[in-house]
């Protein structure tokens, strides 16, 4: 182990590799209280694709897993650190390297920050549409191996929607190129979209080239109230079946209400469920987007719906949504799950988590990005009671099951990663499986990469 | 060879065995005149998915290669026979299974054509966007399998941008369920789209959902000309740069715009370059991305720009684009090249392809979707000349060479096939074959599944 540290530092140099217990522990796991976690031997912060290859040639001679990791604001166990590995971490590869607005792209280092990327490129009046809730702090390079979402994926898609080729370095320290620089293209595989969402289990991603979009017009927003689930469930159902597409459309269930009402000291007017809904494209079109949006919801049985134009204030009205999390820490500590349904099936969903919720005698609140079926129902526990936790973990599972029961999957963002191996080993049944370990075979055969987290080998 | 025509029949029956030399040629090849082919064994038409696994399985036992192929229409070789395989033929499948209008989602079998698709979810008010030129009789199969692309994809994105889930036979018989009917998700690699492009070297297509788009407004159209080359390619950079996104931009240059005039017996008015355009947002939306393209025409030196609302006459301004193959043929038989170049260098390409053209002393008419600068550089050659046919063949490496040097790929749409393997293995280079030979040995180790096109094994 010591000949491996000293390669190590020879490789990224002392201060880039730590080791001080005290340090290391703030690397050994993300923001997913359930996943399993081990000590790793060393973290180690490379600033160069060079350096990259030499740590995974190091830790591939001495047979010592390495875990990729970003900023580690995951929520599956993804980047948890396995017993005695080297967790490779990629902040300090944060360099945008170009933008290029005449081809709307942009070539960036793993370590950049999501917002920092959102940010630069909006000064060439450009968009890059993830954005996951996190994006303050998580990085492209987690973003990629999560295939992250967020708010506006009802319109813009997910991450491999805005990626056009990747640099990752293989088990052996080999650098791959996948994909290119144009728009389309269709030679070979699409390696590219096999990397993405492969939560680190198949090489280290040490460059991405990312296709950008205009920046969209100025959101006009929408709110909504039901006084039943069922009836935001069909309105969302309206909204899609009348072909209208929003560029965010969240629900809050009655839990989430609650908690927002009290910790925000307002009155929401919202019985049992809430819908908030923006439109990007501006004027005369976004007009017409809400208009059919409001119809919608009042077709369904809304019983309040409010739409401006107005920036500020719809950033107001967002603010209920975005505070849920903070809300529910009043109550006691988070659990965030993540099942996806389809879109006619999100009352059902919610209604089945009020029946969890009891059954386990915890809050379970239900947020989520109503427009593409994706569901965060959030479980709330007391961190210092050993029965609250194994609750918690209950129904965390039973909302997996009611997912999978509703034609869903178990994981619509955030990955399968430590926490829902076994979760995916039943969504996807033995042939899956058995594909998932050849091509993980076929491409890290020494199971050098986060080994055992997404399916055991 | 007998026993395994026995068990073939008996997967089948004997009806959907063809044998007899005179009608298995005509399945022996695509639309590329420049790829290679063998005589197969025979061709099958399978009726279901049991009847594909009964046909692999056979066909593994005896290791005889198969060939899938939808219509034949690909323009890469990709499913011409190789030489004893069986051409596995899936236009009997051709039954759309589900359309689903409130989740906005359809399932098919791989031989349905897909104008058939488009028609059946146009009826609920939906829109399947991949439309390749030959919409009227490719397959949804042969789509999926050459992620192919067509007119809109600048603004709804190619074939795996609507592909939720696929149902795929393996080398050994085995049936995989990649992917889902929600939206979003992350559980596991996306072996999607992995299948997605994979030319049938990977196993066989026999079901897919595919997500379906609200059916857009009726579109508006614009048509500018330009005096050099140089001015449209600029017009289209502007475009892009303005973050104007059309849903159809196409280019034609001037040995195109001379044989369409030729052939429709009308004057274009256009001296070296037309462009396209059209918008399908509706109503004051479409009139706004209208007049920024004008804008960036004018800006650019357009000689003449016309826009239109009226649906017939936008219809007759596109004859001029859908006419250039048909107009190319009364000088010979044409040869379609498909490279994809970053959108500031199509005024590169075609002036490159002037030249390539002047040094092989053949016409090459150059058109091509520039909205994502996938160019379709058609060389025109007399078949009955073994000197010209050759003069043709280099003048499409040349532009395939010039594709690469633009820093563009060797193929945007239309796939590697048995036509270009040693251009797919210069433009992703050792690692990348190499990776590209352990993903397929991972998945089909036998190389039962069209052995030898994309790359040698
Ligand atoms: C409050 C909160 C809100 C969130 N909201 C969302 C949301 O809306 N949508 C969403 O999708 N997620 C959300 N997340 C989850 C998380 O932020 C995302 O999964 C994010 O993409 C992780 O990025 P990261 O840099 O923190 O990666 P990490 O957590 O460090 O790692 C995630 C995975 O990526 C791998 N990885 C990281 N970098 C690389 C690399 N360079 N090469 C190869 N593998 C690598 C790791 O091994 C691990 O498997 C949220 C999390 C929190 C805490
Ligand atoms: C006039 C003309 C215009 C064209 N325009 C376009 C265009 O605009 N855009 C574009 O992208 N292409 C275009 N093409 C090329 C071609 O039509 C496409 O590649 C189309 O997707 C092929 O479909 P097909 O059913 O004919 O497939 P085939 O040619 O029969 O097969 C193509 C490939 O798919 C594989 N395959 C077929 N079915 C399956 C299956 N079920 N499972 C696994 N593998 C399978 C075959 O093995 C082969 O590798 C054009 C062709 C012509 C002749």
């Amino acid at each position: 182990m010591e000949s491996l540290l000293a390669e190590l530092r020879a490789a990224v140099g002392a201060g880039a590799v730590l080791t001080d217990a005290d340090v290391t522990a703030g690397y050994r796991r993300d923001m997913m209280p359930l996943a399993p976690h081990g000590q790793p031997l060393a973290v180690v912060l490379p600033s160069s694709t060079a350096q990259v290859r030499a740590v995974v040639r190091a830790c591939a001679a001495a047979g010592t897993p390495i875990v990729p990791r970003g900023a580690g604001s995951g929520l599956s166990g993804a980047a948890n650190a396995v017993e005695g590995c080297v967790v490779l971490v990629t902040t300090k590869m944060d360099a945008i390297l170009e933008i290029d607005p005449d081809n709307r792209l942009a070539v960036v280092e793993p370590g950049v920050v999501n917002l920092d990327l959102r940010a630069a490129v909006e000064k060439h009046g450009l968009f890059y549409p993830p954005d996951p809730s996190s994006y303050d702090w998580c990085t492209i390079g987690g973003n990629l191996a999560t295939n992250a979402g967020g708010l506006c994926c009802v319109k813009y898609g997910v991450t491999t929607d805005s990626v056009l080729g990747l640099e990752v370095v293989l088990a052996d320290g080999e650098l791959l190129r996948t994909g290119r620089r144009t728009v389309k293209g269709v030679a070979g595989y699409d390696l590219t979209k096999l990397f993405v969402g492969s939560e680190g289990t198949l090489g280290v991603i040490t460059r991405a080239t990312l296709a950008l979009r205009p920046l969209p017009q100025a959101p006009s927003t929408l709110v909504a109230t039901f006084g039943s689930t069922a009836a935001a469930g069909a309105a969302v159902s309206r909204v899609v079946a009348e072909g209208v597409v929003p560029s965010l459309m969240e629900i809050m269930d009655r839990t989430s209400i609650r908690a927002v009402e009290q910790h925000l000291r307002t009155d929401l007017n919202a019985g049992a469920a809430l819908l908030l809904c923006q439109s990007d494209s501006g004027g005369e079109a976004a007009r017409r987007e809400l208009a059919a949006i409001e119809q919608a919801c009042v077709g369904a049985g809304a019983e309040l719906v409010y739409a401006t134009d107005d920036l500020a204030e719809g950033r107001d009205l967002l603010t209920a949504r975005r505070a849920v999390l903070t809300a529910l820490e009043v109550y006691g500590a988070w659990l965030t799950d993540d099942v996806c349904v389809p879109r006619t099936r999100i009352a059902d969903l919610i209604t089945g988590c009020e029946r969890i919720a009891a059954e386990v005698g915890l809050r379970v609140a239900v947020v989520g990005h109503a427009g593409d079926g994706n569901m965060h129902p959030t479980i709330v526990y007391d961190p210092s009671s050993q029965d609250e936790f194994a609750r918690a973990e209950r129904a965390f599972d039973e909302i997996l099951g009611l997912g999978l029961a509703l034609g869903g999957t178990v994981t619509g963002e955030h990955g399968v990663g430590k926490v829902k191996r076994e979760w995916l080993a039943k969504e996807i049944g033995p042939v899956g499986l058995r594909v998932h370990r050849d091509v993980k075979r076929a491409l890290d055969p020494e199971n050098l990469f986060n080994p055992g987290s997404m399916f055991s080998p």
